[in-house]
């Protein structure tokens, strides 16, 4: 199966691509010269989505391939004039965007996470280093092209956790908020951890096993067992094609549904060896139930394994036991060995809390079918990630709030995990730029950025830094660079093992601490003094 | 100003992007020769979106786009031979994909509603009338090109009513799900009566308005006046250019912050006649608001009108009242007539809810910009669209479930919307094809599909149709007809204009009927009893 790693290029993902304001402030800023200013930008969140205390970022390769391919076209340009936004603005700004380039600037810089890299709350997680102008223009796409990807990761993540040791399989293009959204959706979520996806177009592109059955519309389609009369099938054990139905018809039990036993008759024959049925349509204890069972007993006298059973509706609990026990039924009365080696799947609006409901109360199911819940994050459709100027003109900036987490830690800095003895992260830790990096062994002073009486002292047994460049002056080598979609899979598991259990949990996790150097604490501190305003009372 | 009507063409909407289990059990049918068989199928929902009691179709134009092009590659076929799940089908079935085309489909047929039309649940949205091979191949793809635009379209038509009479506009770029969920969102948030958007490439491609003003970015990479010190500005009183600063200066209140006051003079000077600031980077009362204040009077003295302010944080009620009461008290205490006539747009995290919080609550805002929670509908990301065979071989299919509202109605049909006296819908109809179709004057007998007690009689001044032909037998005449996006966004209002009030409030909104005829109460009946299985207790 070939596996290319990137999506196709979105024609959608132009410089065009962008907010309104981006254009009209980069004016603002290119009439006094401003533009050519060196800044430098971090792209990051400020809460953790799902109530939960880790994401996990992706898009990196996405952002690269927007980056690269910068700039606005003339019909872009001819655009921009026209609108009444813009029209007033001298010909200087438009030949400027005109020939603006990622590749063409020479202090151009963007480092970044690794693609799958757990990450936390105020972390960057892609630093653009540029002309004020250029990293302005590049804000809103940037943010597009990571919140969803990293949101529906994390989300994902969480729902293989959830359905431990059971695997997950993604049924979401049907509701996903867009083509673009549901192979997003696919390929993300194989990233974190699910088994395979019903998108085919998504299993192409990105190389992910694709997995499915059928539908009630298939079983609708079947009225009687005329459409089967004459169906043959190669019996592995006698090596001649024989009559399936008539063996299908000696297991069959009373009062089930001729339509359905017709369509399960007519996949069995279609897909012997992967036969898993949809057992629903009329009445799974009733119906679907049983006439899986005939078909079953069948291919399994035909020396095939059957694979299995879905439900999509009810009492996801009680139904998948009852199943199960009597599959088991069958296994132990009639030396079956075929029955103890089915697979139940479910997939009626499944999420994160019901998978949890679900361990709780008990199930026969042994795989997982999740559509909406995951693809569009119903829990969170949004990571509510900003770009922010941290550093201008060599200078540190800060932006202010009333709202404490809203205050941006300023300055250019580097950030560092610090591992413990069992290569466990015991904390991220910023630091400026400038500041000599943390060594293993030392003892090291972390202080939380606001609040003065939160500190940890921490001596590492290794340390990590935890962005790298990724696109430097234009350097095409870091396309090339870019991770595959197997690589980045291994990567956010080996991630997610490294973290504690208390910080993955679904109730009450625990936060993990992200904390700030003396220097830099200091220096915020003294910062957000300075501009904070005085309230006059009189 | 260019204005395209339909999105660029999406690469990953190709005959690919189904669930795999249309491929399977395609085949299924194909083996037993079922996939040439005419079907009919129905595309619709089951419950409104947000709690509400109405939804605007919206998404046929990417339908038909899809349709027409429908087709697998041989790349595709390829691809799939080399699946695990296909590897085992016979050739045959891979040619008949290969040339399966829909305009060469003599028997291929798609009734839609009107782009815009609103909607409720069980009417189907679409129709196929297909070889059931083909039929069945659509689904998915259909339902990932409805839900979304529906759902959003809805959700902006419920959020233009919750502001009125302010103008809406759509900020939602940033946050959304991928480049083409904020594109798709852009499009048909103004086909349901946004005003403008903040997405640039969703203007060029649409001919939406572009609105925007500038970022917290932009404040924050002013540090001091030094930068404006030399700003001229052509005073239209004079018609001499003059330096801008010194008259803002005259103005300026002491302690706000210079980096802000230097942010929005370099502004006024870049947009003069479209002066709109952001006024909360460090203190929206004691420093953003005189900031823009003395910009404003310097502007004024200049000749020019300055726009207004935008908030984007804190209590949007009592600071934008504060706000209109300072502009007010300027107006009113200088005769600066400029200061009645600004814009005050709030921008902080707005829904449905909070529009109708802010109205009763008061406010002095004049627009609303609207981003996250519009984009990804928060408050119901997804439309639980469902596609059901209807009718097969003639034969009407039913759908049966434990659950009520998943019972599917039989048959192919037609449904009336039947007006009263003053052109307002009384109910809407749904007759098997066959039937005469209901005339204006006619006492109609209209039944509650499934709750045999109600019923209700309507003597309808005008009855329409509302699904009409929009693809037949390959016709490319119904692309060229497809709808553009101004002409939408006027049927839709046109249609929120024909329903009472009570059926479009937020709160306990009341349930528009959607009724069937004797006959087909009748017939679905029937047909349900025949199909259901009968429980033995021993």
């Amino acid at each position: 199966m070939s596996a290319p790693n990137t999506t196709p290029t979105n024609p959608l993902v132009t410089a065009l691509l962008t907010d309104l304001y981006q254009i009209t402030m980069t004016y603002a800023h290119w009439r006094i010269g401003k533009h050519e200013e060196p800044a430098v930008f971090e792209l990051f969140f400020r809460k953790n989505p799902f109530q939960g205390a880790f994401t996990i970022f992706c898009g990196l390769d996405e952002c690269l391939k927007y980056i690269q391919s910068f700039s606005f076209s003339d019909e872009d340009i001819e655009y921009l004039k026209s609108t009444p936004a813009l029209c007033n603005c001298e010909d200087g700004y438009f030949e400027y965007l005109r020939t603006l380039s990622t590749t063409q600037t020479p202090t151009f810089q963007v480092r970044a996470l690794k693609e799958g890299t757990i990450v936390f709350p105020k972390i960057p997680m892609v630093i653009i280093e540029a002309p004020l102008g250029l990293g302005q223009l590049l804000e809103t796409t940037l943010l597009n092209l990571v919140n969803f990807p990293s949101l529906v990761a994390t989300n994902a993540a969480r729902m293989v956790l959830a359905a431990k040791p059971f695997p997950c399989i993604e049924f979401g293009l049907r509701r996903a908020q867009g083509p673009d959204g549901a192979c997003t959706a696919s390929k993300y979520a194989y990233a974190a951890g699910f088994s395979a996806t019903s998108n085919v177009h998504a299993g192409k592109l990105f190389g992910i096993p694709i997995s499915g059955t059928h539908a009630h519309a298939y079983v609708q389609a079947f009225s009687s067992l005329d459409d089967v009369q004459d169906l043959q099938l190669l019996n592995k054990k006698t090596q001649a094609t024989e009559a399936f139905l008539p063996k299908v018809l000696g297991y069959r039990k009373d009062g089930t549904n001729d339509g359905e036993l017709a369509a399960f008759v007519a996949y069995a024959c279609a897909f012997p060896d992967t036969c898993l049925c949809l057992v629903d349509t009329y009445d799974t204890l009733q119906s679907g139930l049983p006439n899986f069972i005939a078909t079953a007993k069948a291919l399994d006298d035909f020396g095939y394994q059957p694979k299995g059973i879905r439900l999509d509706s009810g009492d996801l609990s009680a139904l998948s036991l009852k199943c199960k026990s009597v599959f088991e039924e069958v296994e132990g009365s009639t030396s079956r060995q075929v029955f103890g080696n089915l697979t139940i799947v479910a997939s009626n609006d499944i999420n994160e809390e019901t998978l949890y409901q679900l361990a709780e109360r008990g199930h026969g199911i042994t795989a997982f079918g999740i559509g909406t819940n995951l693809v569009t994050c119903q829990a969170q459709p949004a990571l509510g990630c900003v770009y922010k100027l941290v550093e201008w003109k060599g200078e540190p900036r800060i932006k202010l709030s009333n709202d404490l987490p809203k205050i941006t830690i300023p300055s250019r800095k580097n950030v560092y995990r610090l591992f413990g003895k069992e290569g466990t992260p015991l904390v991220d830790y910023m630091a400026m730029q400038d500041e000599s990096p943390p060594k293993p062994g030392d003892r090291i002073t972390c202080r939380h950025p606001f609040k003065s009486q939160k500190r940890l002292i921490c001596t590492p047994t290794s340390v990590v830094t935890l962005h790298s460049v990724v696109f430097d002056n234009g350097a095409k080598a870091a396309l090339a660079e870019s991770s595959n979609l197997s690589e980045t899979r291994s990567y956010v598991q080996t991630e997610l093992d490294k973290f504690p259990d208390a910080i993955k949990r679904y109730e009450d996790p625990e936060e993990y601490p992200m904390m700030v150097s003396i220097t830099l604490y200091k220096f915020l501190h003294d910062l957000w003094e300075r501009n904070a305003p005085i309230k006059e009372v009189a």
